[in-house]
C-alpha cells in the first residue's frame, strides 16, 4: 500500500452539471432503516423481485447458516463487506461527500478571505461546481484537506451530523440518508439476522460515514472502513483531542480495499457487495478465498428512470472490468431495474 | 501520528540475561481460557482477592449495566480496551514477540548465509540474545522487518500459530499462551457477559496477536489493534495475496494508542486497562471523556515470587508517570501480589 499516493481516484468527480430540481417534498420523518426492516417477518427481502437474483442470495445465506449443511460457516467467520457509494446509497450526480466538501468550503469561507481569489475555492464559494471540480485530483485534495484537516474527532462528528440532517439531494430534494437503497437495507438486515457481521468498506472518508452509518444502516462505527487523513493525539488546556493532519493516511479504494479489510478485520470476507471497478479487488479477494463458499455481487445501475443508468464509461462508479470478469468469478450482477421492486424508502 | 518514526520504544528490550529454567512440566492440555471462565457462575472474578480493588471493578460494571441507573451505558458504547504485554500476559524477561523474532531469525538463517557475519543476526543465530539486542532500536527494526516482511497474511498466520503452539517460556517452560493472567481472563469474560465489547490495544504486532487471541482471550481478530508493517495486495499466478512490505505502517504505542482506537473503533472507550507508561495516553483519552462514567486501571507488577516486580526504572513495562498521575485521573492500581489470588491457570 502506498500511503503517499495522490488523492483517491474515487474522488475524481464527474464534471456533469449539478442541476437543482426541487419538486419532491422533504420527508415528514427521519425514518430509521433498521426500524423499517425489522418489521419484516416472512419475506426478508420484500423489495427484491422474485427471480434468479433474489433466489441466489437466499440460497447462499440458507446453505451457509444451516447447521450440518456441507457449506455451513461458523458465526465468527460470517463477514460481509459492502461498498457504500453506489452500492448502499446513490452516488450521482456527484459523490455525496463532495457535496459536503462544497458546502464546507462555503461555510468556512469567512475564515479564509484568501479563498475569494483562489481556485478551486473561489468557484466552490460561488456555487460553480463544474469549475471547482475542473482542476481534477489536485483541486479535490486541496478542498478535502482544507475542510477536513485540523478538526478534532468530536468537532468533525458534529459537523457531519449537522450537515447530513439538514442538506438535501439536488435531484430528489430528499435528505442524503433517504437516498439509500431499500433492497440493500433489507439485505444488510437479512444477513445480520443470520449471524453475519456487516461492514462498510468504502473509498469514502471513514470520518464522514461513521457519524450516521449506525442509525441509517445499523452498522456501528467500528465496522466502517474507509479512506482517512492522518490523526494526531494532543493534550490541550481543556483536555486531550485526536485531530486530523493535512496529510492522507490511507486510500481505501481498488487494491486498497483488501488491505483495509486485512488491517481492520483480519479475516477474508465470505460475502462482498460493490458496484464499480473500485470494488474489483475486494470482490476478487473474497471470491478466491478457500475453505468456505463465497459470494460476490455487483449492483448494476440500469435504471435511468428511478435512479441513473451508467457503467463502462462513467466517470463516477465506472463498472467495466467487473462486468467482464463477473462470469469468471461467479459474481452476481444485480440489475437495479429488473431486480429491485422498490428503490428508495420514500418512493 | 508520525508513521515514519523509527521502531517502537516498546520494543526496546531489556538486556537482561535470558536464562533457561526447565523445572516446570508443560501442561497436559491446551485449555481455552474462555472455557475455564464460562464455568464460573456466582463470583465472576474468583481469582481476585476480596477488597477495594475487586469491589471497584464490580461496582463500575454493575452501575453501568443496571437499567435505569444514572450511570447506565447503552450496550453499543460499552467499549473496553486492554493492553496486552504485561496486562493480559507476562512480558519478562523479554516481550514474547521478541522471542518469536529470535526464533524466526534462526529458522530463516539457512536462506540468509550473509547473516552469519552480520549483527544482530549473527548473535541471534548463536542464541546470544544479549548481543543481538545490544544494538538498540536499529537492531530490533532490522530483525523485525527481516522476519515479518515479505510473508503473506496466510503464511504469517500459520508461522505464528506453529510457533505459539510449540515454543516455551524460558522461566516457566509453559507455552506462552499459558502465561496469561487468570484474573484478567476472568475480567474479560465478566465484561463481555455484561455487554462490553473487549478489544486489545497493544504496542505489539497486530499480525503476531491475531492468530491466537480468539482462542486464548476470546477476542476475535477484528477486535485486535496493534503495530503494523505496510501491506500490499497483489495478484499472483495462484491467486491474490496480501503481504507485508519492509516498512513500518503504524506504531500503536503511547500517543499512538488513542489514534489506533480512533482508527479502528471510532468511539472513546469507557473501560481501559494497561500496565505501563505506554498505556498512559490511552487511559488519559478514556478517563477524560465525558457523558458516561469511565474506568482506567493499571496492573502493577509487584509480585517477585509468582511473577516479576518492576515499575519506575524498568526497561520493559516502565510505569512511572502512570503511578504519579493515577490519583489525578482516578485510575485503579491493581497490586498483583495483594489483589490476585491466583496468577496463572497452571499454578
Amino acid at each position: 500500500m502506498q500511503r503517499k499516493l495522490k488523492f483517491p481516484l474515487l474522488l475524481i468527480i464527474v464534471l456533469s452539471a449539478f442541476t437543482q430540481s426541487c419538486n419532491t417534498p422533504p420527508p415528514a420523518t427521519d425514518t430509521s432503516s433498521r426500524q423499517e426492516v425489522s418489521a419484516v417477518t416472512k419475506d426478508p427481502l420484500p423489495s427484491w423481485n422474485e427471480g434468479a437474483t433474489k433466489k441466489s442470495i437466499v440460497d447462499f445465506v440458507t446453505k451457509t447458516t444451516t447447521a450440518g449443511a456441507i457449506d455451513f460457516i461458523p458465526v465468527a467467520d460470517r463477514i460481509a463487506c459492502f461498498d457504500n457509494d453506489g452500492t448502499l446509497w446513490s452516488e450521482q450526480p456527484m459523490y455525496f461527500q463532495m457535496a459536503f466538501v462544497m458546502d464546507r468550503v462555503k461555510a468556512l469561507a469567512p475564515q479564509h478571505p484568501e479563498w475569494k481569489d483562489t481556485q478551486p475555492f473561489k468557484a466552490a464559494i460561488e456555487g460553480d461546481v463544474q469549475t471547482a471540480l475542473s482542476g481534477g485530483e489536485k483541486s479535490m485534495v486541496d478542498m478535502l484537506i482544507a475542510t477536513h484537516a485540523g478538526t478534532t474527532t468530536e468537532e468533525f462528528n458534529k459537523i457531519v451530523k449537522d450537515w447530513i440532517a439538514t442538506s438535501r439531494h439536488p435531484k430528489t430534494n430528499q435528505p442524503y440518508t433517504e437516498m439509500v437503497y431499500k433492497p440493500m437495507l433489507e439485505l444488510l438486515a437479512y444477513l445480520r439476522s443470520n449471524g453475519y457481521k456487516t461492514y462498510i468498506v468504502s473509498g469514502g472518508g471513514i470520518d464522514f460515514m461513521r457519524p450516521w452509518t449506525e442509525s441509517v444502516y445499523g452498522i456501528p462505527p467500528e465496522q466502517v472502513i474507509g479512506s482517512s487523513l492522518k490523526l494526531k493525539y494532543e493534550m490541550r488546556d481543556d483536555g486531550p483531542v485526536v485531530y486530523r493532519l493535512p496529510e492522507v493516511n490511507f486510500i481505501n479504494d481498488k487494491a486498497g480495499k483488501p488491505v483495509g479489510i486485512e488491517q481492520h478485520i483480519g479475516r477474508r470476507p465470505v460475502f462482498t457487495a460493490g458496484n464499480s471497478d473500485g470494488d474489483y479487488e475486494m470482490l476478487q479477494w473474497t471470491s478466491t478465498a478457500t475453505g468456505y463458499p463465497r459470494f460476490g455481487m455487483l449492483v448494476h445501475h440500469t435504471d435511468e428512470v428511478r435512479e441513473w443508468a451508467y457503467d463502462r464509461t462513467s466517470h463516477i462508479g465506472k463498472l467495466d472490468k467487473g462486468l467482464n470478469d463477473a462470469p469468471k468469478y461467479n459474481w452476481l450482477i444485480v440489475d437495479m431495474k429488473q431486480d429491485w421492486k422498490k428503490l428508495y424508502g420514500f418512493e
